[in-house]
């Protein structure tokens, strides 16, 4: 049984809670919050405190915190030499303060407040200073029934930067379309399919041989009725821009 | 029995082919294509031609073709009053010769040679230039088991722009994903869960309410890391311009 201590109550720190929660392998020893409030509901489930000095003895401490509160949080932390994890994309495992075993448990993956993910389909990167403590996060990992595997900070750093494009990037180009078809009455759900049909194909083909479309063909007669039909000047902007960086790949392969 | 006559032989005149052949409702009644050998293949199943003034009467004569062919293939048609249709998302209807009857059987969705579709998961876009022409376009769709929606040109064209951001764009973002990964010797498979669950929000959420990231949250250090660490100077620009608009979607709200 291992032994776990969830510090935060954001999306992450929640997902976490209701994934360790069932799990026969793992004890979530307590739950941190400061706004303790947030968790109050769960403390039939679990023992809930919003006091550091009163954080009890586990084999791994969890801060699923913001990027930027986890330095702090980890400085406040009143023991030493325990296994202390921030789940972060983007922060170094250095952020954490080195009087504790620091190490990184960072779930690739979108969490929103509203919607339930199935955690065995998140792949997990994993970092430590110590084999020991890598020991313990693949376990967690595989009672999870997760992927995972070991990056390091840079590779996570970057990792985090493509999950921006093919995430965050991705979700504004759907803004984008559903803001064009709202404004000429035209039922979003129209492009649905084509949305989905799009991610089926990356299972398929390489994204670079999966490219269609006008900017791929070099229709210019296309491109510009485009870039006239859109209203606003950023997406103009945009449009072009991506249209170029399509076309340069037309480029690469001559 | 709906007798169809297709001409072209690019990827959506053998999608449609496939989709019509094993229908008990559509008959094929002959397969056209500039170039036969493409279709020669396919001689045992339907009649093939080479010569528009070959080509046999039948309910409807769908223009599988380019864009840019569309105009000098319905000229050269030698027959008038019939009904004939092309498949372009962006060509308006009137793009036809008008000596024929013009209509549009518009399918929404990405085409590549390699990959098979289920043709009842896509959505048609209908427009014909009287009501039994409609009727045809409607029976069609539906034994095909598609959804379908009658838009007018213009509705169409911003359809299909709206299509260049959800289809197109969406997968260089993948494009420039990979780029990163591969660059850091990440697997790419790893963004694969993310891509996925990035999908599945559109079912349950509006995008705008999907947004999360550094741009949404206004991470400013994140946001300035992740440009240092980009190296293609395009895609310094771009990031910066979608991290902008997703920027003004929150001023937006507020």
């Amino acid at each position: 049984m291992i032994k776990v201590v969830i510090l935060g109550s954001g999306n992450v720190g929640r997902h976490l809670f209701k994934a360790f929660k069932n799990n026969s392998e793992i004890e979530i020893t307590q739950w941190y919050s400061r706004n303790i409030k947030d968790i109050h509901p769960y403390s039939n489930f679990v023992e809930i405190t919003d006091q550091l000095d009163k954080l009890v003895l586990a084999d791994i401490y969890i801060l699923a915190v913001s990027d930027d509160s986890i330095h702090d949080l980890s400085n406040q932390l009143s023991f030493s030499n325990r296994f202390v994890c921030h789940t972060s994309g983007s922060k170094s495992k250095n952020e954490l303060n080195q009087k504790n075993r620091a190490g990184v448990f960072y779930p690739l993956q979108t969490f929103t407040k509203e919607i339930e993910v199935d955690f065995s389909k998140i792949p997990i990167c994993l970092e430590s200073s110590n084999s020991e403590d890598m020991i313990t996060l693949k376990k967690i990992s595989k009672t999870l029934g997760c992927s995972y595997y070991e990056t390091d900070s840079n590779q996570r750093e970057k990792l985090h930067l493509a999950a921006v494009f093919v995430n965050n990037f991705t979700n504004h180009m759907y803004t984008i379309a559903k803001d064009i078809t709202d404004k000429s009455k035209i039922d979003f759900n129209i492009l649905k399919p084509l949305i989905s049909e799009t991610v089926n194909k990356i299972y398929k083909l390489d994204p670079k041989e999966a490219q269609t479309g006008p900017a791929i063909r070099g229709d210019n007669k296309t491109i510009n009725k485009h870039l006239a039909s859109l209203e606003n000047e950023k997406h103009k902007e945009l449009y072009k821009l991506i249209t170029d960086l399509i076309n340069d790949l037309d480029h690469e392969k001559l």
